[in-house]
């Protein structure tokens, strides 16, 4: 149909070749949200000499292959002398079809249980390849009509933003004000869209060491953001993948360790605290279902489970017995399998917080946040940050960040970056500063 | 907000606790495709003792715990040897974020050209969670509004039918005919939905052996088809599990291996040729999409990696390089490398059908189709088949098969149920067709 379409080695009479016009694709392809990411992916594989603040990957120098192995066997010998699998049922468990829902639910629960003081049912968990299928889970069952939107905290991850485009799920943002969620301006912008005839289902936010912000909400807030919650009818989607990494000893509670009236979804990810490289994740998602049949219902999960059956049918096992495994062998408690990349990652960002001092005096016209913990800072510069400038510093200056606008809806953002330091050392860190610190001189000059 | 739901434990004044209607979550999970997978499951594990011709598994008793560690060294071995990675780059490609259309994709492109004839450029190639996840990607990119349909041949694999629910796209079937896919009522139906105002995208088929039918299509329908989707702007999805297990040394060309002109987009699968377990599939997707601007576009491959990296980010290394192990280990044939796969196969779709052929002799009013190869036989009884029927066949027979009336939108196929004998030896399929013979006469009498 699209006769514009046609191939250099195929001219004159021939008819068109099978084509697709871009904008008879889903929206979600040619979304702002999709397209920064991409790009931002793409400066990185073109200037792969440039120290990189720009992704949020974890330290990847305490990995060992013979560990990955390791862990399987572990798991595998699990399945035989704890859940009393005969060597072919436990062939059966790692190479067959398996449960939707997974089969390291129990261990996970244990795990949870440990490190972050939350109860939860083994029933009421999926493990999903990644966080980001969880996501998609919980807003594919969440939207049902074009009255459903999702909140988040502004400046927001953009997975959720994606997940969000591709079930056609309208986000809107709330500001994250200094305490990780300003809650007079959630209770407006729950009062305005229902004056709109929509349906606000749910509030996304990562309490702990938010990314992009660094964020986190005071335990105060925690309690009250409940209570609005209860009081409001919506859903919390909680998203914890830094938690475990704070600058002090201390943590605060989980919203779901909190929570007493199953008002949050907890979405949870192992890529930190094991290896991004399984892909594994999990949703608990205990909330009671109502179906107007039964007496009770059955749990968000099991609705959750009926969707991931029609996406991924299940978690890769062998990605499973990996960190089913690594669970293991740390007697549930990741905290204290993470304890060298723990050290890392406090050493990194105290590195990074006293190189930015040492290097933007008062008076610089340059600031930064100063998180508790987790892999990101957000620095604001004197003048205007979009993509074109990030190329120019990759070029030019040879290190890479991420401009904050990708993580606000609007325009908001323009003067801010993210740096992440998880996946450098201490040298790295005081060359890209020092790049970065050429750089914004560069760049003022040019605004002045 | 659902003051009808109430706790057992929490009495009196105590709010509702945070729950939520079924009505209020997405119409895929109150779907009767995705009810009939679950209660199936259900009665899977309700009857574990049963003779199962339910479950379309592959074979299991040649997997091996220490193949899956090996093939996973041989992919490191390989990225060091051929690919020139550094040790410490290895083990980053294993276990960091990685590529979004993965990384066993050239592998995958060499698998093909031996095996099937096809011609891939790898980076037309994106792996995918399963051959699940990559129906999605690409339903959810050819869904860009409400007009948008998809076609396929029916009766249906219901993993299609759910992916095109899980983003709001309506299927419409087309018989199967005799011939795997009935031409006439493809254009007939393309027709109509166009008459209706309807866009429709493609056509998806299961070509070789198909699941449900076990019907294939002869070579002159496939060109003929190629041709009818040339004419009427139509893409076809191939979906090519089972193409491999044929019961003949011949096999007829796939339709991707004849696609001068870039109509079909193939959908493949390593659950049958190497384990489910890996959760790895792909799709070749070498359509060019326009934008507008460029001067020629780039593949709906990269169209479907913005998608996933939004809905899993990219399939687990660990399993991709399980599969690619195994790839390498093969020489890149899984045809060879699955020989003794394919004796099993032949072996028993052949004692399924003599042992239906002396237990149900002409006259006795049950027949049943012969497929070429694949793990499926459709047979026709002479009674109403539904899931009742099959609750009652499980508890009082203690055997399982699938009601036909699963694989099709409307009400047809009610006398029709799917045999699968893939996973069995030939004990148990004598066993399970003696327990079937009981339960039709029983049935028969009852009906009579």
């Amino acid at each position: 149909m699209i006769g514009d379409v046609d191939e250099d080695h195929r001219p004159g009479a021939e008819p068109p070749l099978a084509d697709l016009l871009a904008a008879h694709l889903h929206g979600s392809l040619s979304d702002p949200a999709l397209e920064g990411m991409n790009l931002l992916n793409e400066l990185v594989s073109r200037f792969p000499e440039a120290v990189s603040f720009a992704a949020g990957r974890p330290f990847e120098e305490f990995y060992d292959l013979e560990d990955l192995h390791r862990h399987v066997r572990t798991f595998c010998a699990h399945l035989e002398t704890e859940l009393g699998q005969t060597p072919a049922q436990v062939v059966r468990t790692i190479f067959q079809y398996g449960r939707t829902k997974g089969f390291i639910h129990d261990l996970i629960a244990r795990n949870l249980a440990v490190d972050e003081d939350i109860s939860a049912d083994p029933d009421a968990i999926v493990v999903t390849v990644g966080c980001q299928e969880a996501m998609y889970l919980v807003l594919r069952a969440l939207r049902a009509d074009e009255r459903d939107v999702l909140l988040a905290v502004s400046p927001m991850y953009v997975g959720i933003t994606g997940a969000a485009r591709l079930v056609d799920m309208p986000v809107l943002g709330v500001s994250g004000g200094a305490h990780g969620v300003d809650l007079a301006d959630l209770q407006a912008t729950i009062d305005r869209a229902r004056a709109d005839g929509r349906r606000p289902r749910a509030l996304y936010l990562v309490p702990d060491f938010s990314n992009p912000s660094g964020l986190s909400l005071p335990a105060a807030t925690r309690h009250r953001l409940l209570e609005l919650a209860e009081r409001e009818d919506l859903l919390l989607l909680e998203d914890n993948p830094y938690g475990l990494f704070s600058l002090s000893d201390e943590r605060l509670p989980t919203l779901k360790s909190l929570d007493t009236r199953r008002r949050v979804v907890y979405l949870g990810s192992f890529a930190k605290s094991c290896f991004p490289g399984a892909r594994v994740g999990f949703v608990v998602a205990d909330q009671l279902v109502w179906d107007g049949k039964s007496e009770r219902g059955g749990y968000l999960a099991d609705q959750l489970s009926k969707i991931k059956s029609m996406l991924t049918v299940n978690t890769p096992p062998f990605a499973q017995a990996a960190v089913g495994g690594r669970l293991l062998e740390s007697g549930f408690s990741l905290s204290a399998a993470n304890a060298a990349e723990k050290a890392v990652y406090r050493r990194n960002l105290r590195h990074l917080l006293d190189g930015l001092a040492r290097r933007f005096p008062p008076g610089s016209g340059v600031s930064w946040n100063t998180p508790g913990g987790g892999f990101f800072v957000v620095l604001t510069v004197p003048f205007t940050v979009n993509d074109d400038l990030l190329e120019r510093c990759a070029r030019d200056h040879g290190v890479l960040w991420v401009p904050m606008h990708h993580f606000y809806d609007g325009r908001s953002g323009m003067n801010q970056l993210r740096l992440s330091c998880s996946s450098l050392n201490t040298e790295d860190i005081d060359r890209g500063l020092d790049r970065l610190s050429a750089f914004i001189a560069d760049s003022g000059d040019r605004f002045r």
